[in-house]
């Protein structure tokens, strides 16, 4: 029999987050990326997402390594956890191993993984699968699609890429590299879908150091503050760039931004003038001092939020400031945005936000890009991966009408086993995907119960009634009920009083044993005529 | 002494929402609009955010009467809880006081207030105040911007507007007629903030009917599903006549929407072909069937997410639909709208929304348009409202950087009390302003405590521990564990089992009175040291 290529997807379909596919052939397996994904808003009190990879762990003496394409965290989130349940090797550019190990280093699994730094001129062999890079253009250096050659063809895998032929820093995506490695052709193409809804192409990073330029020039008198995404290393390359033009120095706050800009200099990725960078607490003027902060996202204990609510240790923002937003809003974070910017203003600042001038693009390419790739791979199956539902879908359309036979085009769930000979494709019986929720210490204890409990909760709050019986399960003393989340009381009404009144003319009226079941149905009842809410109620017997 | 004006926001500064403002002269108080807001996300439970209207509530000898701009809730939602406490009279064009009329009718309160239908041609006098209207287009048919004519001068309120040329329905908002009704110059504009950071000038509602014309060309075969706003009434208008163009019935699905077109058509805003509409059940093949549904906004209930859902009664979509997203998505709603988007593209329909075409376009005129409002009322005083306070704070620099002396731009919060005698302006102190949220039938009875506990109880659960104890306070017994929204293990160690022993050691270690306070501490931070989390703990002694 001949041995067939799976391709596994275990996170990033359906999904923009915790990107991670197994390619099996025979007996061996690799793994490209292990991101986490971080939850929307409704996953109340989880923290992160991350893909169950069940699959890996109960094979991992096929495990012949993890190759990475990129250190943002939906790409490399998860390595910690996958490797407190595996060992095993990981491969990725300088600027991606280093992420890792610090990563790693904070999980305390360094000893489970040997780190390997490979570039895009190097070839290597990891079982049946021999891997080669080919640089991309993408929002953080050192970022790689992969060319994988197997036994049955060679399987592209894009990462995350744009086409910018002006990119910060200067990587481009490398498509006459990324031919040059695949004179055979290509069986299967994985391809970024995240902006498969953005029609043309996604402006070039050189749109926002031209506005950068124009406003810092504009600036003059009064400091900068630029908050963007501290994995945007090239971004801030080019505003250091500009800082050095513009006389003035860098002060860096947040601790995420400390430690990446500490990383990629170290590495080479950062190249900062002599004495560009000064101490957040030096005595520099206004008009030459520039503030790179985290908190694009409003998160509420980022520097730039601490510096909206009044709470920023070293800065106060004052009217003359220029605040720049140089991040995207992610989906679900737009309220926490909106109240930081409004408090900024309130300060007096002038906030430029993304609505307000080009401070950001996407590091993904848009449909004409996802075209170019498709003409220049000119794969016999298409597997859209990188992107939600509809995102998929729009990749799968785009290439059909462009000529792809339907029938060769796959859109895979988390957990699909896309299957291939070489000569054909087809579906094998999936395996086990899903999220695994992490809350805290706990990975993978908060189940669905658990969060249905918090989002009702969270609505109307609870209600407990401690019910005192005796030994023949009568009332035997007072009712006391115990509430959080609720309004104890409607206008002169005493809720909980009139409550427990309830509980005592319905048990002394029908006389009878007292049930949780039935106090519950009551006690429901009673509040919801009461308030229209539906807490949560929770009898218990107590016995005296 | 010279009487002076008053002009109170006591809603919709600093927030997109319950807009509603006082004027006052002498003892003589109007109020324009009287909205409701939606809440934001952290808002648990909150169905509803009113403004806090006790001053007119307090001061209602001296109410000649509310004037509406137009029929949007977030401008006459309010009205059903201020009728609960103010007999009045209430103003507006026929279709803002059709849908008030509804409204209070729902509320109960319809005794309570006299409705006046006026029009573009009437003037009106309530008290010293002489008030007309000229036309504005919105997204709403019969909007109107106000000129109140007062003893100390002339104020512009524009209502929401934009300043498109080609709208839907052919409102355009008619500068020429407000220029003419202020012969002797405008004290003080109020103006709508909304887009204060869109550059240019809102596209044209033309676009969207051109961009529809040509998706009802493209969907031939299968049926066509729009989703939009039941208020956008022009659209629908656009829409049914280019339903008529391509030979297609309309089917209604939503009841907002149902009862919207009935109204509209009843009062003559809403022309529709005869025989255009069947029931939804009626069988017209796919070819020549337009639903037109509720759930732009990706509302749990709603329509269209019933059918994402696959739980509408009579619409199962499918291969071939045509499904447009007709309504832009309103901050907060974008994963919602995300997830339903991604059902539908499952369910093999062909989804059209915002990113991909123009279906859509903003009610609210840009920078441009706000620039073109300044130069044709010329104020003396502006006084930007319609916005949170990033927009209020853009609109004012916008007014500034187009040579208002910035002294005459006032940028002010709900309840500031701004006064003039027609000469100059200042502010007086402010009157009591701010959010009631309505859970329920609770109007005002939850307040911040309730809502940072459900805060709370959404992150981490809740621990209600019994602790049985005798007369002299001592352990009497075994304690119980009640949790909800709180896992109960972690991996095989039971975490409630654990945190019982915790306590009975903690007790009989230190052989002491059981005091509730040390128990919670030490139960707080048994959980911290064990998962990271803080749910919230409540030890509840129970006497033996």
């Amino acid at each position: 029999m001949t041995k067939k290529l799976r391709i596994i997807p275990l996170g990033g379909l359906g999904e923009i987050g915790k990107n991670m596919t197994v390619l099996e052939y025979g007996r061996n397996m690799i793994v490209v990326d292990c991101g986490v994904m971080f939850p929307e808003n409704d996953l109340y009190g989880i923290d992160l997402v991350l893909p169950q990879f069940d699959y890996v762990v109960q094979n991992q003496d096929q495990l012949r390594g993890i190759v990475l394409t990129h250190g943002h965290m939906d790409h490399i989130g998860s390595l910690p956890y996958l490797l407190r349940q595996v060992k095993t090797s990981i491969y990725g550019t300088s600027l991606t191993i280093g992420m890792v190990k610090r990563q790693l280093e904070e999980g305390q699994v360094a000893q489970q993984a040997r780190l390997h730094v490979v570039d895009e001129t190097q070839k290597f062999q990891l079982g049946p699968f021999k891997i080669s890079l080919f640089p991309v253009a993408h929002s953080i250096p050192g970022s790689v699609g992969l060319v994988i050659d197997t036994p049955v063809g060679a399987v592209v895998h894009t990462g995350d890429y744009k086409l910018d032929e002006t990119p910060a820093g200067g990587r481009t995506t490398d498509l006459q590299r990324l031919r040059g490695l695949t004179p055979n052709g290509v069986l299967a193409l994985l391809a970024d879908s995240t902006n498969a809804d953005k029609p043309g192409r996604t402006p070039t990073e050189k749109l926002v150091s031209d506005e950068l330029d124009r406003l810092f020039a504009e600036a003059r008198g009064g400091r900068i503050i630029i908050a963007t995404f501290s994995s945007l290393l090239a971004r801030l390359q080019e505003i250091m760039n500009l800082a050095k033009k513009h006389g003035r120095k860098v002060a860096l706050t947040g601790r995420s931004l400390e430690e990446n800009v500490a990383l990629a200099r170290e590495l080479g990725y950062l190249k900062i003038p002599d004495r560009l960078l000064v101490d957040i607490d030096a005595n520099v003027p206004d008009k030459q001092l520039l503030i790179l902060s985290t908190g694009s996202q409003g998160e509420p204990r980022s520097a730039l939020n601490r510096m909206a609510q009044g709470e920023h240790r070293q800065i106060q923002v004052k009217r003359g400031d220029t605040i720049i937003i140089s991040g995207g809003t992610i989906p679900g974070n737009e309220e926490e945005v909106g109240r930081m910017l409004n408090k900024l203003f309130e300060r007096g600042a002038n906030v430029i936000y993304g609505k307000l001038a080009t401070v950001h693009v996407s590091g993904h390419g848009s449909r004409d890009e996802m075209q170019a790739m498709l003409n220049a791979v000119q794969p016999r199956y298409l597997i859209p991966v990188h992107g939600e539902t509809r995102h998929l879908h729009l990749h799968a359309r785009l290439a059909e009408s462009a000529g792809m036979p339907a029938k060769n085009v796959f859109i895979l769930n988390n957990g699909s086993a896309w299957a291939t000979d070489g000569e054909s494709a087809w579906l094998d019986e999936p395996v086990v995907a899903g999220d695994v929720w992490v809350d805290g210490h706990l990975v993978g204890e908060i189940g669905v119960m658990v969060l249905e409990d918090r989002q009702r909760l969270s609505q109307d709050g609870f209600i407990v009634a401690l019910i005192p019986v005796n030994a023949k399960n009568r009332l035997a003393g007072e009712p006391e009920l115990i509430s959080r989340g609720f309004p104890t009381s409607n206008g002169s009404r005493d809720l909980l009083e009139a409550a427990r009144k309830e509980i005592k003319q319905d048990l002394n009226r029908r006389n009878k044993h007292v049930v949780q079941e039935s106090i519950r149905d009551m006690l429901q009842n009673f509040f919801y005529r009461e308030t229209q809410s539906r807490p949560v109620v929770l009898p218990s017997l107590i016995r005296v």
